[in-house]
Formats: structure tokens, C-alpha cells, sequence
């Protein structure tokens, strides 16, 4: 009798983002005519870059040509893209890291639940909260999160990101085993500054603590100072793994690549006290359970180093940046409190006369036409807000702003 | 302090490819001057079909367009790679399937392990013996395996497939709640029969068993009557997923695109005795867990379905076919008893005089500068034979055929 794991089914059958799309659909079967604005979506709007789309055309024709074609890669990404990390997104910050530490992923969602595959279920997890659900979820599948009651997870330790603390996670006064950051913090738009981060640091130090701290954003980061990568931090190289990704920078939400930075100082332990490699010990994940990511997509990702996938890179960013400093501009004198937008395109706005998420996600539906995220997608602490995306165009941001103006 | 999954300590340090690969380089240091012919390879040697890459290129102008960008796509896949799936794999076989029951993924080797998270830890697992090695691993890492002694891990049931029962899998006498089957079967070549893979279907009907289908070679399948998937047989639906690659059809190994089986019909239990059905819960997975496959390379994969793309792949299996019907022909007298190399691109060599399969590997590397793969790298009943793999260039085949010959 093949038997299931049954952790999954302690997991909510809908889950938020589904139950977003139905209550959309719904709206639109009532309201057939009405022009509706998604501001809820994670999804980028902007091609691929002129040059990242040349250098996937020209990997094409090597992969059409037997003398230039490319079986399995290695499985830990391809050197001269691994390289090109490196030298562009570390070495420019004075960090320095081996074609070794790093791993070219698919994408963030499955990277995540992967790395917990390689972490005992006993581990004690910390989750910055809100924060994106897969940190949660491949938690709970793992068996790491104990039972939901009362909107928790009895095993979680969510670290609050809430207005009285600026939205910045305070390491807690007990050790936790392994514990997920996020900066710039999607929803909520917390950077942190490099002593709030050191903090981190130095409890993991501390504490034998892994840190997987996910550093999507940091290409938004508008200010000079604010750390990109957790291994500006002295130490962080012992006690953390850095993930990144192209799918905000370049636009490759439908091409999959990203990265995983794991430094060879890191360690894990066993049971009995003895230290392991993470390193070698992911190396050796790698090796067994996956096979790398397309040669092609491999090549659209190095582009984007090059001086012409800079600009392209640049001006993408840019654009969504100033779609959500324009809704926060106009959107600042209403009244709402608002919060994020500085160093995330997305706006947190704090919900008032005590509403829920989704009582105001519904009330923003059928009165101002404009589709948010309820703040309870991204966690317990993500109540009494929702989240407006500018990954949209100028002119549905304009519009989303004047009717939200007029609502409010 | 971060603890470790204390099952991947379990397996041994070096892989048997990576020991290989030692072996092959220690000899290119010994006899740096000798032109080494490498049959150890699972990897094709064809680039892609001119009609795929030409598709690729037309999905990469999509890409570089705002008009026709595609971001994050269904995590089940597009729909219409998944109906192209459909009508040409399974219609055309009598085969009746919906695209909810299609997952494209990004190759078995990763996709395996992943079918294993969502199976309780408790299975009984067996497995298909001499098999490709992440069958057994991606058991071990998650704790089913139980302990390696004297080659074999404890809590595995090997199912033998050996000269004396013409290396076919048979049923065991007790329940086993999951089963692994690969057929045609690497290394050996063994294929089922309709009616030894009805054994097998009934056997899991009996015992509420999920067989999961490895069906990476039916292409290669060269005479009428073999099934090439098992849903050619009554009722496998309600016990068997199927696993299918673009790898070794249409060249993709460097491209990492597959697709997953999982009918609707397919439950698996709860401890307390509920059914689950299989597909929803797979569907849960790959929302929370899976971002899909690039968009590009499922273009790819859709062309290989065209008239043109089945020309191309034809062509491809036929080179590889005829490089091991030659291999198979010549060798045939040598007194060297020989499987396979009818239905899959390998043959399966009987080793004489009671070495071993690494000692005979040795033999013939500095014996016939030619490198196998030693059949314990499948399993401990691979021990006793090697594999030479027809993924090499015909030249490469009769160079290694003539040695081999004057080396037998």
C-alpha cells in the first residue's frame, strides 16, 4: 500500500494566491464591463533584453550544430556564467567567492525546498514574517512546522516584521536552528542596514544558526550602504546561504535561472556533534538529484553581466521603480500609511478602520476596480495590510492611483 | 545549531561516475600518446534538430518582445506542449489521457526524488536491479533505504533482473508499496512484454502498490507489440505513473525538459486508510514548489511533435540504433555473451573468467583503450558485466569494435 506524506495534507487545499485569482474571476462574472488593474502580481511585464535575446539566439545555434552542441552541463551551472557572478555581483562589493560556492538554480521556489531536503527535520525554523509563503510551506512538507492552529504553525518561530519594530526581524532570545531573511523584504519593502543585519550575523555565530537569507531585490536597492549581499557582514560567510535571481533583474520569470551562493566556511552538524561541509554536501545533492539548467537559459544569464545587459537590466529596474515611487508620491497624502517603495516595487499599505486583509481586498475590488494582495498571503504578521505591485505599466499605475485616491 | 539530513552521509563519498571519470584520467596521465574511446557516456552526440532550434529561435523572438513575453508559466506546463504530448505518445497508442494529467518537468533526475517527497517515508520500496543509481539514492536521502551492508541497502528489495530469468523483473511473493521499473531497461535492454508488464500491473492492483514507469527509451523500441508506455495495459491508471524524457529523443540533455504521467485515477493512502488522489496532490506540489519549465525549451519540446521534429528525432535514434545493431553483429562471435542493443543504444557484455565488473573495467581501458561503464555503477546485480554505450560516432563504434575484438 503506497502511502503518502501526509504533511502535505496539512496544508490548506487553496492556497492564498489561488483564492486571489477565484475571487478575480468572480468580480468578472458580475462585473463584466468594469476595466480591472491587477496590482497583485510577482510577474515582470518587460521583455528579455535585446542583448540577453541575441546571446539566447546565438546559444541556440550552437545547440543546432554538432560541433558546438552541449549535452549535460555541469550540474552546478556553467564556470563562465558562475564566473560572471562573481566577479559582478561579489567581487564589485569586495567579496570575494570561488566558481565552487557557487550553484546556477532554477528559480528560488524550488531552490528553497531543496536546500531543506539536505536539513534534519529536528531543526528548530525562524521565518521573518510576513515573507514569501514557500519559506513556510516546504517547512511544513518537511515536517519542520508542526500543526496550523490558529493562523500558526506550532513549530515556526515567526520573527515579526511589524511598523513598532520597522519592519526589520529582531533575533530572538532562544537559538533557532535555521531561520529565512529576506532583504529587500517582499511585501514589506525592509532593507536591512549592515548593523540590523550584523545582529543576525553574529547570533547565527552564536548559535550555530543557518541563515538562508534571499536576496531577490537587492538590485531595487536605491541608497548606497544598504547591503546587497548578507556576506558584506565579517562572519556571514560561516552561518549563511545567499539565494539570487534573474527573474526581477532580467526579466526571466519564464526562463528559470538563478543562483545559490553556499561559501565553503559553512558547516552543519550532526547529531553527534560532528561538522559538515554544506558545501560538499550540496555538491554531492546536486550530483545526484539534479542535472543544471539549459545551456541556453545559461547564456541568456552571463549576457546580463556584459555592459550592454547592465543597461538592459538597469532600465527595467528603473522603470518599475518609478512606477512605485510615483503610486507612493501620490498615494502619501490619503491618509493611508504606506510603507515599502523605496527599495522593492511594491507598496505596503497598512489598512484602516480595522478591516482584514481580505475584507479590504474585496472592498478595493468592488470599489476601486484594483486587484492587491491581502498582507495574510505572506503571513500571520501580514494582517491588517495588502500589498499593491508596480510590475504593471505606467499608464494601469496612473489609473490604479487616481481611482485608489477616489476610493480611499 | 543546523542539523544535517543525516541520510545523505549514508552514501558512499565517490559516485561510481565520478570514480570513472578518476580511472579515465589516471589513465591519460599513464598513456597521455593513446586515443582512448570513451562508450561509458549516457550523453547524446547529435545537436538538436534543425526544426527545434529553429522553433527555439521563434520562442526567443517571442521573448525579446513586451507584446508577446511570457513570464511565469503554468508549473504543470503549457497546454499546448502537454496536448501535442497527448496525441502523439498516447492517442496514437490507444491511450486516453487529459493535459491535467501531464506535468512537464526538467528530467527525471531531478523529477524522481521529487515524486519521492510526496511519499510517506514509511514504503517499502523495490527496485527494478541492475537500474540507473538515483532510483535507489533518492530513496536513501530520504530515509526509506535503511543501511548499506555488503552492497546492498537493507530496507530495498532488488528486484533481479539476471541472465536466468532473461533480465526481467518479476513480481515478489510480499506486498511492496513502491516499485521503480525502467524498461526498455538501462543498462540491460530488457523490455516487457505485454504480458510480463500485465504481471507486474496485477501484482500493484493486488497490493495497492504505485509503480512508478520509466519509460526514458521507448523510442528505441525497434519491433511492434512492445508496450512503450504502461498504459497500454488495463487498469494502470489506478496504480502507475510514468516517466518520459526529451534526452535521449530529441537531444536534450543540455535543454533539461521531460514529462510526468500521473493519471487521475491514481490514489495513494493515508495511515488511516483514506485515499488521496495522486494528481491533486502532485498539482499542490508543483504550485508550491515549482516555477515550470523555460518557455523556450517547451517550444522546443512542442516542435519535436511536428512532422519535420519526428523526421529529425527518427534520424537521430536510427544513428545511434545502427551503431549498436554493428556493435551487437560484430561482436557476436567473439564468445563474449551479449544483451541488449536491440531496444535501447547499449550493450550489456557477460564479463568471462569471473573478474569483476571494475577489474574488467580496468582491463579494457588499458587493455583496448576503449572505457565502459562497470554494471555495478546499476546496482548489485550489475556486478558480472559491463555497458558499452552507442552514444559516440559511428567511427568511434567500429574503431572500438575492432579493438575490443582483438582484445577479447
Amino acid at each position: 500500500m503506497a502511502l503518502v506524506n501526509e504533511n502535505f495534507l496539512e496544508l490548506p487545499q487553496e492556497n492564498v494566491f489561488a483564492s486571489i485569482r477565484g475571487e478575480v474571476e468572480k468580480f468578472k462574472v458580475i462585473r463584466p464591463s468594469n476595466n480591472l488593474i491587477d496590482l497583485s502580481v510577482n510577474d515582470v511585464i518587460h521583455s528579455l533584453g535585446t542583448h540577453v535575446a541575441e546571446s539566447m539566439r546565438l546559444a541556440v545555434d550552437e545547440m543546432a550544430h554538432t560541433e558546438t552542441f552541449h549535452g549535460y552541463g555541469p550540474e552546478q551551472g556553467y564556470v563562465f556564467l558562475r564566473e560572471a557572478i562573481i566577479k559582478n555581483d561579489f567581487n564589485s562589493r569586495g567579496i570575494h567567492l570561488t566558481p565552487e560556492e557557487i550553484f546556477v538554480n532554477d528559480g528560488i521556489k524550488s531552490e528553497i525546498g531543496n536546500i531543506g531536503e539536505i536539513l534534519g527535520t529536528d531543526n528548530a525554523v525562524g521565518v521573518a514574517d510576513p515573507i514569501y509563503p514557500i519559506y513556510v510551506e516546504s517547512n511544513v512538507v518537511s515536517g519542520r512546522a508542526g500543526v496550523f492552529r490558529g493562523g500558526h504553525w506550532s513549530n515556526v518561530n515567526y520573527l515579526e516584521c511589524v511598523e513598532s519594530n520597522g519592519f526589520v526581524p529582531q533575533p530572538p532570545n532562544r537559538p533557532v536552528d535555521v531561520v529565512y531573511l529576506c532583504s529587500p523584504n517582499n511585501p514589506t519593502g525592509m532593507v536591512f542596514s549592515k548593523s540590523s543585519l550584523k545582529k543576525w550575523v553574529d547570533y547565527a555565530l552564536k548559535n550555530n544558526t543557518l541563515i538562508l537569507f534571499d536576496a531577490t531585490y537587492e538590485a531595487y536597492i536605491q541608497s548606497p550602504g544598504i547591503p546587497h549581499s548578507i556576506y558584506e557582514i565579517r562572519g556571514a560567510k560561516k552561518v549563511a546561504i545567499e539565494l539570487r535571481s534573474f527573474s526581477r533583474t532580467a526579466g526571466f520569470t519564464g526562463l528559470r535561472c538563478g543562483y545559490t551562493v553556499i561559501p565553503n566556511e559553512l558547516q552543519v552538524q550532526t547529531l553527534d556533534g560532528r561538522s559538515i561541509s554544506m558545501n560538499s554536501l550540496w555538491n554531492y545533492r546536486q550530483r545526484i538529484r539534479f542535472n543544471g539548467v539549459s545551456y541556453v537559459t545559461q547564456c541568456a544569464a552571463a549576457a546580463i553581466y556584459t555592459s550592454e545587459g547592465k543597461m538592459e537590466v538597469r532600465k527595467a529596474i528603473d522603470y518599475y521603480m518609478k512606477n512605485v515611487m510615483m503610486m507612493r508620491r501620490e498615494l502619501s497624502n490619503t491618509g493611508i500609511r504606506l510603507f515599502g517603495g523605496e527599495h522593492v516595487p511594491y507598496l505596503w499599505l497598512r489598512i484602516p478602520h480595522q478591516h482584514s486583509a481580505w475584507e479590504y481586498f474585496r472592498m478595493m475590488l468592488y470599489g476601486a476596480h484594483v486587484v492587491c494582495t491581502p498582507g495574510i498571503a505572506f503571513g500571520p504578521n501580514g494582517e491588517g495590510y495588502v500589498r499593491l505591485s508596480a510590475f504593471a505599466g505606467r499608464a494601469d499605475c496612473e489609473e490604479a492611483v487616481a481611482r485608489l485616491k477616489e476610493w480611499f
